[in-house]
């Protein structure tokens, strides 16, 4: 497929996904997933915090990260609409993987070494939707983040076999 | 926050989204979007199909943009049931952003010139959930993807105010 002249340079900036809670959320994806909070965005009623992983190798500045936010892949955007976390009756959000609701089904991180991360993850009681040893996948792993949405953990492979699809 | 060296590595490598039909998202996300097709895997009763946008200038073959499926960021999983395509009791998925299954939000394109990009999309006929126009965000558009899936269009913005959040 030939990429149109017309999009030369559009990028997949982030994926968003709503929030519960951002006291539990923040703690969990740059404590347990390690990605970094590059900035946030507070309006009236909901806040928005941008997350991803460093790859600079930490030559970046905050500003340089901030900058970044709209100008690289791989952003993680959480939305809080505010009151949630403290809501009583405010039944959650939905994963996207049973009915009703079926749709967005998980976001993937990729990591040098699974075993290692699936340990680390078991370490700090992370709750598995599916480990290594479930299921006739062994090399793959979803756990759950604070809302329950599901994240595959998935090793990094420099090259596929060719018969591999 | 300090990234933790147990993640050293770790990559945030793909969204997975769930697909009606992969013949219309398949053209939608390569001939609108301008993404490349990296690789689908056929399982018995689902199909995955991965897409990125290559920015090496053209230089990867087939097999580098396949082998980097797993080595990359920016990666958007479409997973197909086999049969929806073609099930007219079918009611097809949730965008992730009405009740029931509220959760999911949207997946964000950044485009080098927000005006030329929607005006592009209005030429192909492309659906719109917000034009430039609407709403006091003028910066910012969102287009339907063929399930119903929210896609903000976002313009890359090298760098923001010191007073922009």
């Amino acid at each position: 497929m030939t990429r149109s002249a017309e999009t030369a340079g559009y990028q997949f900036n982030h994926t968003m996904i709503r929030i519960k809670d951002p006291k539990r959320s923040i703690q969990f994806y740059t404590e347990v997933l390690g990605m970094e909070l590059l900035s946030e965005a507070k309006f009236e009623s909901f806040t928005l915090y941008f997350f991803a992983y460093d790859h600079s190798g930490g030559t970046l500045t905050d500003r340089e990260k901030k900058n970044s936010r709209f100008n690289r892949e791989g952003v993680l955007e959480l939305t809080h609409n505010h009151g949630t976390e403290s809501d009583a009756s405010f039944a959650g959000y939905a994963s996207g993987n049973t009915e009703p609701g079926k749709g967005f089904g998980h976001i993937a991180i990729t990591v040098p070494d699974v075993q290692a991360a699936c340990a680390r993850f078991e370490a700090l009681g992370v709750p598995f939707k599916k480990r290594l040893t479930d299921g006739s996948m062994r090399h793959i792993a979803f756990i759950l983040d604070p809302d329950g949405y599901w994240i595959e953990i998935v090793p990094q492979r420099l090259q596929l076999a060719d018969d591999d699809e």
